[in-house]
């Protein structure tokens, strides 16, 4: 099997390297040609020229881009080279009908696609264990686990195009509430005049111990929130659930006030830092 | 080392069993006598009359009960007992002022005290692999160590008296919050249609992973709330935490938004459900 990817940023760098690693990277494709080139310098693969250059190389092509609009345009480069035969894998996080948009003009020239975006942060794009989250056909999915499994330790099958953005939306409403939970209570902890290493030491030992606060506690309280996954993106993703939610008629009170949160800290230049920068409205 | 336990609740009974599982526990006591002596019984240890007796023949009294009203009335029982050497270690939940004056009263008679409040669940209790969070002096937690090694595996000290329930102060705000983030993203992936344990299953495994999602995600998502830790209690944790905040001058909206839930869950009859009942509130 030969694997291409498009989109080499703070997640497909790394994502792509464990292709690589695991012998089935063939080339690569990235918007800002340079990053292209100096990825398949180092690992001795081909840079593509064009998407659809990767593409009719290549059995799958695996998309790792930020928004829904990225996600259409690679889309809509790589239909020349749809056919029977080729997979089109995308890690991005974008909308369930960004998905289902994306399956039915590939699927018109033949190809296959899945919605596979993933969850697990640069560190789990980087040791390989992402948890990937699949819509589209158990049959495609077959097909190309062994590339997917060079990327993620759990991949889980949700159900049909979408089904895998639908499951993305509910993880990044819980990051959110998550990021809310650990800033209030870090703030609280500050505030009494805690050590904080031994605070977050001990509570993650315990019932309200989560990734997040053993991953971003130990920065945050020392003011610094190098990305990780930058705020800007989640609040994209955040924008995204709250729409899915106001066409379901139901309300995300935590996502709604996070979203906020993020608007005011992008707003005072604070968008590319990573989302736990959300103590600096906290913090005492 | 020989250990007395006070307060054989959800958390105390499996806490006296695995001190007596490491041959330290000698006698118990209990507020219903009967619990007292059926654990006495099934261990073959001793069932005191009253604490005082109970701390007569021990060099470590151990309490866990609930309020803090409970850890006063059971201090005062102890004071006729209080003496160079005996150490008491209150595992309970209270507030910083609650430890400071068992600490003074104790200290009256020459013992000494450590606030050791604990994390983990029942789940935790059973297994012997709590986190504790000492407050107190060093001296005194170095001499009861090996009696809270068995029943803690993440033991860690965070200053004077008071430090300990500070910090555990800090892990029930974070308790709330995650609660408040875990059931507003699964009662949203339940609108969405989705297999719920599959969506558990693969959020787990990423950035949004906690404890209480992959403990408790799969019974609320079932509709069964049995704790567990009792709304009630958290419920009477949230106001000691939001009292805190109130005389330092902060907000903690997450938690107080927390309490009203659990206010109106307690009006409805669910006092005595797991803390993960507040999933009532959200689903759809």
């Amino acid at each position: 099997m030969k694997v291409g990817f498009v989109g080499l940023g703070a997640m497909g760098e790394p994502m792509a390297r464990n292709l690589a690693a695991a012998g089935l990277l063939a080339a690569v494709w990235n918007r800002t040609p340079a990053r292209a080139a100096a990825l398949s310098a180092a690992l001795g693969i081909d840079s593509a020229p064009s998407p659809a250059e990767l593409a009719a190389t290549v059995d799958v092509v695996i998309i790792c881009v930020s928004a829904d609009a990225d996600v259409i345009r690679i889309v809509d480069a790589l239909r020349p080279a749809a056919r029977p035969g080729l997979v089109v894998v995308d890690c991005s996080t974008v909308s369930p009908d960004t998905a289902r948009k994306a399956a039915q003009r590939l699927g018109e020239g033949g190809a296959e696609f899945l919605d596979a975006p993933v969850t697990g942060g640069v560190e789990g794009a980087r040791s390989g264990r992402l948890a990937m989250m699949i819509g589209g056909s158990p049959a495609t999915l077959a097909k190309v686990e062994p590339a997917l499994s060079a990327m993620a330790t759990r991949i889980v099958f949700m159900g049909d195009t979408g089904a895998g953005q639908a499951a993305k939306a509910v993880n990044q409403v819980m990051c959110a509430g998550i990021n809310q939970a650990v800033t209030e209570a870090l703030a609280f902890g500050e505030k009494l005049g805690l050590d904080m290493d031994r605070v977050i030491d001990v509570v993650s030992g315990g019932a309200a111990g989560n990734w997040f606060l053993e991953k971003r506690g130990p920065t945050m309280t020392r003011g610094t929130f190098a990305p990780g996954f930058k705020l800007a993106l989640h609040h994209k993703d955040l924008a995204i659930c709250l729409s899915m939610a106001a066409n379901m008629q139901i309300d995300l009170p935590l996502t709604a006030a996070t979203l906020d949160d993020y608007t005011a800290l992008m707003a005072d230049g604070f968008g590319d830092e990573d989302i736990s920068a959300l103590y600096r409205r906290k913090r005492p």
